[in-house]
């Protein structure tokens, strides 16, 4: 079955890096696929327009079916796999709304990091204003002070929603990021406990990203906040 | 069942809408509601904030689980009441991909849009530039101009995914504010008759955004566009 399945990616990106851990947890091994480089605008190739006209990473495909949204693909891969490698979307109620609730919350928090980390990408030279920069700051310490707050009484070996979920499919790859950036585990403790405990989860070691830092200069961009 | 759904929401939201249409769409009328004011700030207020700490709305309850993110709210009562009311994921893969696709697609859209119709927003006074406001416009034709293609292969009676759907379900707010700002119906034809086949549909049409306008000069903003 998986080797219908086609994969474009890129490292270091958090939406590669969800549907990555997926394909792992369903124990969908064993697709095609290949690394491209942002640095290089492989992402902007032929090969990529051609499947995805936003030219962006992930572009996937299982068999004729494209679908490069990696929420999209999570749920496409957890729905046609249901009973395949682990249970992704909880049956009980209270789990289920809680866990679509923060995978969606997932989006915003890695907008937030990006709007932040990615200021000079996002504003061009002669549009940017240190008062934006300040007020992306803000934005993202509230987002991290409120996320947080969601874990601060979830059960030592519990995740976003319980079991481990689509919510920390989606979650768990910017959370990385941002103790990559530099993030302060002593300022942001359940944040660390939370990445300790899954960071050595074999679907995600299986899937770290390589040469994650082609820029040394990006690594330290969180270390005040 | 609806009598231990609560819903906090305001007029002309997309998000709010998506969740109202779902909700009629899977016959969960006589759910409890509150309109609320954005120009008042109500979406500030210590009765959302209570259920919401993002203060924003929608805000969302059934009984005790609290979901506020509109398309994980969606996508939990479709889960919940499969067999009730119309159905909203379909079966076949190849149409399920294509939905969860547009579904998650449909976020975009709604972002490009907002970029440059509410820039004053986004952007204080003293932080705006006409290069970044031709920048959104632009990324927004080039989205226009996406789902257009989307659409054009699509047969009559059908929707973004086959069946009318989520992906419809998420969508079709942001393009009906995009036709009230202004936008050419014969600059785009095929959004144009989709918005017109959906426009009437029972319950779009029950859950219409009442007073949308409240400032005149929004409404033409997508006129050249």
């Amino acid at each position: 079955m998986a080797k219908s399945m086609h994969l474009l990616w890129g490292s270091g990106s958090a939406p590669c890096w969800r549907l990555m851990i997926t394909l792992e947890e369903k124990k969908l091994q064993g697709y095609q696929q290949k690394l491209l480089s942002f640095e290089k605008m492989e992402h902007k190739s032929k090969e990529v327009l051609e499947i995805n006209p936003r030219g962006q990473l992930p572009t996937f495909k299982h068999g004729e079916n494209i679908i490069n949204e990696s929420v999209g693909a999570c749920l496409y891969l957890e729905n046609q796999f249901k009973s395949q490698g682990n249970k992704l979307i909880p049956d009980s109620p209270a789990e289920q709304a809680l866990m679509y609730q923060r995978m969606m919350e997932g989006l915003s928090f890695l907008e937030k990091m990006e709007f932040f980390v990615f200021y000079d990408f996002y504003a061009p030279e002669g549009e940017r204003h240190d008062s934006a920069l300040k007020r992306h700051k803000d934005n993202l310490v509230t987002e991290l002070k409120l996320w947080e707050s969601y874990l601060e009484n979830v059960a030592a070996d519990r995740y976003l929603a319980g079991g481990f979920s689509l919510a920390d499919v989606v979650f768990f790859p910017s959370i990385a990021c941002t103790f990559a950036y530099g993030l302060s585990p002593e300022r942001y403790p359940k944040l660390a406990k939370y990445y300790n405990l899954l960071k050595d989860r074999p679907s995600i070691k299986a899937t770290w990203p390589p040469k994650w830092f082609q820029f040394e200069q990006r690594s330290e961009s969180l270390k005040e906040i």
